[in-house]
């Protein structure tokens, strides 16, 4: 592919495996490393040996930390009887970023899917069913991306948890702060529309 | 930003400073790399030693390699003569994934900038001069990219070597291989048309 060294030629390759970057943008960010390989090469490298050495999943949430529990889990004080199903540990940053939730969370790892054959076992959802009862949470909010897949995930979680006597909600829908009615899709607008609130 | 353990925000703002990865996409890596420790964090962590610890510019041209001379520089069957200039290692690998160039390059490092401050020292352009005279070339391509800064470099070299006995050349300009006229811009069309060839 490249007339570069069989080293870099294979630094290029386990790059382009990352999500973003293609064998073009790994060949360039190689490069770029390699030109700075004592200031952000090296220090990138024990950087990524130290977090594969320490780095392991919240054996409560599925949060990513350094110990059996995350310092969320760990934190008693986030014990209010709120749980925030997620899909993913970026949808938790970005909750946690937004700084609202006061609870905990329940990463589910992923989104059902019939084509990818991935069950309720694989996203944790009987884990989740067991934390309702074990933590008598009084709260699960869904917290799912607004995609089809996601939706369609937080339909059968609703489903599974009707009953236990928790309330289950899901994040308001609706204009983002800042957003501009003409750049929205139709789909926004209409459920901004439909939840509509007397001012 | 996030509220992810320290070392593992430590990770994500080195990885954001690589070319082509922002903080977003940086998290999204780092969360991808942590989910196949095994299969790829570990193995990208030792790549990236590894070619810290060898790789090293060529003394003679500039390319990246393992040893004081590039493969190519050591290669007596590459001293034809031909001299090609590029601007960068990256574009020394395109022109040899293309395998039409037989002789040897002159990697600049950059092209000339009087704003960010890059003068002909800096571009190794009297190396260059050195190594016509050295090396006898007979030819120099000038394989810059068609961009201003690279045209405004090539003309500034072919008039330092003039006079020197040695033939400047630069690639064509037209349309590129598979190319459909309805998609290349004007520039490129009127330097197709000009440099049009009887069949």
């Amino acid at each position: 592919m490249t007339d570069a060294p069989k080293d870099i030629e294979a630094l290029i390759e386990v790059m382009a495996r990352l999500p973003g970057l293609g064998p073009r943008s790994a060949r360039r960010a190689v490069l770029h490393l390699i030109k700075k390989r004592g200031q952000l090469m090296r220090p990138l490298a024990e950087a990524m040996t130290r977090v594969a050495d320490t780095a392991r999943e919240c054996l409560n949430c599925g949060n990513i930390g350094t110990a059996d529990l995350c310092p969320i889990c760990a934190d008693d004080r986030r014990e209010n009887g709120q749980i925030c199903v997620v899909e993913d540990v970026a949808d938790l940053w970005a909750m946690e970023r937004g700084g609202a939730f006061q609870g905990r969370y329940h990463v589910l790892g992923g989104t059902l899917s019939a084509l990818d054959d991935v069950g309720p076992e694989d996203l944790h959802i009987p884990k989740l069913i067991d934390r309702i009862r074990a933590e008598r949470a009084a709260e699960v909010i869904l917290a799912l991306n607004a995609t089809v897949d996601g939706q369609t995930t937080a339909h059968y979680i609703a489903g599974e948890i009707e009953g236990m006597g928790v309330s289950v909600t899901s994040l308001a829908q609706g204009v983002p702060i800042g957003g501009e009615l003409d750049y929205l899709d139709d789909g926004t607008i209409s459920a901004a529309l439909k939840a509509r609130k007397t001012l």
